[in-house]
């Protein structure tokens, strides 16, 4: 199942994407995506229902679709976890997992504008997949992991590179508010066979920037899950933004951020994509 | 006022702090911090209103105090914020701030115990003053920092340092759950004249290892929330952790860390003290 946030003129509700069209999910169930995913071993059976009957059903084209979880509780993003972005930052490969965060206020929708920051413009792109917690848990082993995950998306962990280099700390570089983007929407976990074997892209204005596959992480999902979990608690619709392949703009000679006007898109096999244009922060 | 969420055996409620007593809110009004926070505009003579009134008025021992705020959306804090503990670091004076991020759900209250982690036992504390934003926004300014700030209370920036340290970014080692302590309650800010003025110790079993005013924090309150609100919307019952002052663990000869049965006091002056016992995370 396609899982999305969307505004059909009423504000917030969530549906299934189906096709070119989605389907509102509608009274009975909860309204809200973390709630959804909270609920979803009691409520999956009642929402396969809807979905089928795909009454009130309305065309992609006249919806606008949001960030899919619109407040995570948190997002945390793994760095240096491709060979070819290690080896472009000038770095080895780490011995153990290099986490930071991202805040919950940069979460974006999949078309929204990125704000080019007032205060620098050394925006960049970073296209990775992203994996939404399902039930969650601590000390969850690397067998267990795949359980835990509710779906994955699309993900632009975009990041202010001044900011998060002039420090040692990369958090507030990396926490702009709209700088992570994430959607369209989640595809559940059963139609991802194998989250390791997806092509992702990335592309500014038509060109291509970024092209690898998950099979390239250096350190898998499944790792991720069982080193994050445990030092914290994983929660219901938490995001886990899985790493960037080469290709990002603050290592092209001469560097190339992203400004005013263009747009960004991140697609992965199966998961749609993203298109977010980038304005100046006014 | 002093505004506390606490279980007298029913579940989470809101209280006002009067004495050696709690005034519960009671109906009419929001039944979560964050919600009071938010609503505060248009709560607050009510609040004053029952508040004064003292009626169902229990005492304080007959209660348990939790988190002020179960799950903070965001807990931001900042490093090396102290001359001593600059020094004790073997590090320079920053010239720009450093902040990192601790996980919403290491949020603790402030007589629970802390887990000393199963994976990693270099448990070590850090007094520190928190402030709770009230109505938040983005590019506040040092002139508007202090309307910004809803209240503040003590806060414990408890750190597993094998984790900090083992790779450059803090997030994990600052993360883990139970970590961030605060509270024992939010004293708001018309009660707290000047929040740069504040003595502020750590005590371990009794023994003080921290003792320092807030007088030396090298970015002060308002420069913080100027700089963190360049980059990201503060929103109410964000959280920010200001930094610690000299006197850490990891910096003794030899390094002391916290153990099962510990008991660590955080207190600052007119602001409470927590008192959080160390356990074994089982």
């Amino acid at each position: 199942m396609k899982l999305a946030t969307f505004d059909a003129g009423a504000g917030p509700q969530l549906g299934a994407v189906v096709g070119d069209r989605i389907v509102p999910l509608g009274a009975g169930l909860p309204v809200e995506m973390t709630a959804l995913i909270a609920a979803w071993p009691q409520v999956e059976a009642k929402v396969r229902t809807v979905v089928e009957a795909q009454a009130d059903a309305v065309s992609l084209d006249q919806v606008r679709l949001l960030a899919p979880i619109r407040r995570p509780g948190k997002i945390m993003a793994i760095g240096l976890n491709y060979a070819d972005h290690i080896a472009e930052s000038n770095l080895g490969t780490p011995e153990h997992q290099v986490w930071f965060s991202k805040a919950p206020t940069a979460a974006n929708g999949p078309y929204d504008p990125i704000q080019v920051p007032r205060v620098s413009q050394a925006l960049d792109y970073e296209a990775e997949l992203v994996a939404v917690i399902g039930q969650g848990g601590r000390h969850i082993t690397r067998e267990d992991a795949p359980a835990a995950i509710f779906g994955y998306c699309c993900g632009n962990d975009a990041t202010e590179r001044a900011w998060q280099h002039r420090t040692p700390q990369w958090v507030l570089g990396k926490s702009f508010d709209t700088h992570a983007p994430f959607g369209p929407w989640i595809t559940t976990a059963d139609e991802v066979p194998d989250p390791h074997a997806l092509g992702i892209r990335c592309l500014v204005n038509g060109e291509e920037r970024q092209s690898s596959n998950t099979r390239h992480l250096v350190f898998d999902v499944w790792d991720q899950v069982e080193h994050l979990s445990h030092a914290m608690t994983l929660e219901p619709g938490d995001l886990i933004f899985t790493g960037t392949p080469g290709g990002i703009g603050a290592a092209m000679k001469p560097m190339r951020f992203l400004k005013d006007g263009d747009r960004v898109r991140v697609e992965i096999d199966g998961l749609g994509a993203l298109d977010n244009p980038c304005a100046n922060e006014v």
